[in-house]
């Protein structure tokens, strides 16, 4: 049979193929590994997978691509990001360093509401042109697919502006984003001490703003939904007052995703579970029993250890545990200005497998197929699998494990997406 | 006055610039800032520094390149690696990760014995080729000039092989390359348990053949001598042990340095000082009184953070402690096999802000002037003055701090190496 694209004599090639679902337990343990490995691409979709000889003798390709002393492996899967902003947080960095309290660097203007300042200044053109370098670098370090939240306009003008920088981007950009509504995300000022009524206008206003805006939209290349997510954290929003935003969410057929358990636990990871929501992320201090919980659910955890790292911090979320008992967990950078300046997934195995007791495959695996599943598109992309995009990368190493192993530098040599090289 | 190259329109211009040896304090905090920066550069070499309207006034040039929106900074230095050997150590890297012990990853045939094997084991074209791609990370990231110890060799004949490979990537590759003899860095299996019957041989016959192989290499282009290390670590080389090959390779003109206090104090700061070593390197658990005798000595004390990333450790060298005290402090990746597979000076300038609580102007101090002046070549490189090499990097952003804010990518666009272009 005649194909557009053979990629063959890869050294590996690592399928992450997980048919019924995202991968847990052991399953993590393993990225279906193939030695001297080969696919076949037509229009954009992976059509066969194997080892180099029965690649070679059921197809022949318009293109060949030696893959030789080289893994190939999915393209990453960013599932949690706040790419999308303007201005920078240097000030704060600066302060934190020099022993500064959460609370002195607000009281000077940092925080989430400093960004929220620079993006509502920033017309959609600007944050378009801001982010699209960052979605630059995230590529060029191997990721193809990316989450991208709202929540630093807070009022329903420049949250509708977030959401169209991203619908723009997601027109002129190699990458796929999915989007995600988080208008939740923080109190504005001009609501200070008033987070019910922030939460009324999110529900009255905002989410039916942003059901008429999404009803304009085409629909999207991976078949993603718009979610929508909440900070349910003390002192931002309760567990009551997230329920109300993704149950209303909900009502208007955005899939529900929520940040909990970064600092204090408020029984986030419960309500997730109760709500069915797609993913439930952070998981920094979740108890047992909410483990044991999440373990039994649909829902993907994600952690975030660049997050952690950033803040120098020397806790980071139990991922270990959190496989242990079952859940399908999943990685991101969660780059955003603030908590985690960092484009890297690479970087984010490296720390999952250092501070998180990871090995190298359950951090591929989190990055790759689980990744996918917490964005509900592990159908599409996150793995080499038959029928999927030919979303893959081209590592310049003889061993997935590399990609772990090494950091601070970059060994994805090229990107494709849809059988398109976008890097290399 | 006519040059080959103006630098113009910086955003930022940071010249690190520190006429009278290495920083310290609060000197630490200046990175000797120029708004809308440029310089001249005249046969490889900076002729003039200063702000645009300045130069421009008063040079001509062949070629002139505009860095509107972007800084410029010194070339890193990265004064401690062990970036020649053959092999990798990722099998040991997953038994870590499932918290098996250094003794068991010892006995399964792990640790810098493993890389000895791969090394001894390898021909000088071998371990050039393995090691090229890992410079041209490096160069990539934005170093410009690189020590490299031996010490994967730990008989006279691999060592000298090692040195070879040194001397030859030191002609072909871009990056100024500068070589330390470590033949002390541990015990080879031939002569285990019988320490110092193999320093014997290190200083009887191992430094004598490096002399007399020095001799016949041609000066080095900064003027950098051959260095002598030494691993004084308890179950390494004792105190009194390293003393004598360090001594010994003084005696032969090769000037000190040390690793001393990574796991154990064993007053090895103090005998840095004492012989007058040009740095003394890891500082991990270096004991008050000697960082205050580090502090008033000519030795640069150099820390290591990757390192205890890469261990996922949560104890870090006191490196914020030690530039209170006024040590002269350089970073570096110490990139090797088994504790830093890290070739990115940036990164490591993030961990130690994050970890060592250095701010970004220390923490580029540390990795440029004062890095330079932990291999005895702060009077060519490391900083941008009239009369040093134009050894620089344009960084794609408008402030300096960047570099340490951001992570996990890469914001250095091109790299100039005496006056020509390595990357970009």
């Amino acid at each position: 049979m005649k194909v557009d694209v053979i990629i063959k004599n890869a050294d590996q090639l690592v399928t992450c193929a997980s048919p019924d679902g995202p991968k847990r337990g052991l399953a993590m343990l393993d990225v279906g590994e193939i030695q001297n490995g080969a696919l076949a691409i037509e229009e954009g979709d992976i059509v066969a997978v194997g080892n180099t000889g029965e690649i070679m003798s059921a197809y022949t390709a318009r293109e060949e691509l030696d893959a030789s002393g080289k893994v190939v492996c999915p393209g990453f899967v960013d599932p949690h990001t706040h790419v999308v902003y303007a201005g920078d947080r240097i000030a704060e960095f600066e302060m934190r360093i020099r022993g500064q309290s959460y609370v002195e660097i607000m009281e000077s203007g940092g925080g989430i509401l400093s960004s929220m300042r620079a993006t509502r200044a920033a017309p959609v053109g600007q944050l378009v042109a801001e982010t699209r370098p960052r979605l630059d670098s995230m590529l060029a370090l191997g990721t193809t697919t990316v989450e991208i939240k709202t929540g630093y306009g807070l009022d329903t003008r420049s949250e509708l502006t977030m959401l169209q920088a991203i619908a723009d981007l997601s027109v002129s950009h190699p990458l796929d984003l999915i989007a995600t509504f988080l208008g939740a995300h923080s109190v504005p000022p001009e609501y200070a001490g008033q987070t019910e009524a922030y939460v009324d206008l999110v529900v009255e206003e905002m989410l039916p703003a942003v059901k008429t805006w999404s009803d304009k939209q085409p629909p999207h290349a991976l078949g993603a939904p718009l979610f929508c997510d909440v900070f349910c954290e003390a002192n931002v929003f309760s567990r009551e007052q997230s329920k109300r935003v993704l149950q209303a969410g909900q009502m208007l057929g955005f899939p529900a995703k929520i940040h909990a358990d970064e600092f204090e636990n408020l029984g986030g990871v419960s309500l997730a579970v109760e709500l069915g929501a797609i993913s439930v992320d952070h998981l920094d201090v979740t108890p047992s029993h909410e483990v044991a919980q999440l373990a039994q659910s649909d829902t993907v955890g994600v952690v975030l250890p660049a997050v952690n790292f950033n803040l120098g911090s020397h806790h980071f979320a139990d991922a270990r545990a959190l496989i242990d008992a079952g859940v399908a967990l999943a990685l991101s950078t969660d780059i955003n200005p603030g908590s985690a300046p960092c484009p890297s997934m690479p970087l984010v195995m490296a720390l999952a497998c250092r501070y998180q007791h990871l090995l190298p495959a359950e951090a591929l695996n989190a990055s790759t197929i689980n990744a996918a599943h917490a964005l509900g598109v592990g159908h599409k992309v996150g793995s080499l699998e038959v029928g999927k995009q030919a979303d893959l990368l081209i590592v310049d190493c003889n061993d997935y494990r590399h990609l772990a192993y090494q950091f601070g530098g970059n060994l994805v040599e090229r990107v494709m997406k849809r059988s398109r090289f976008v890097k290399g």
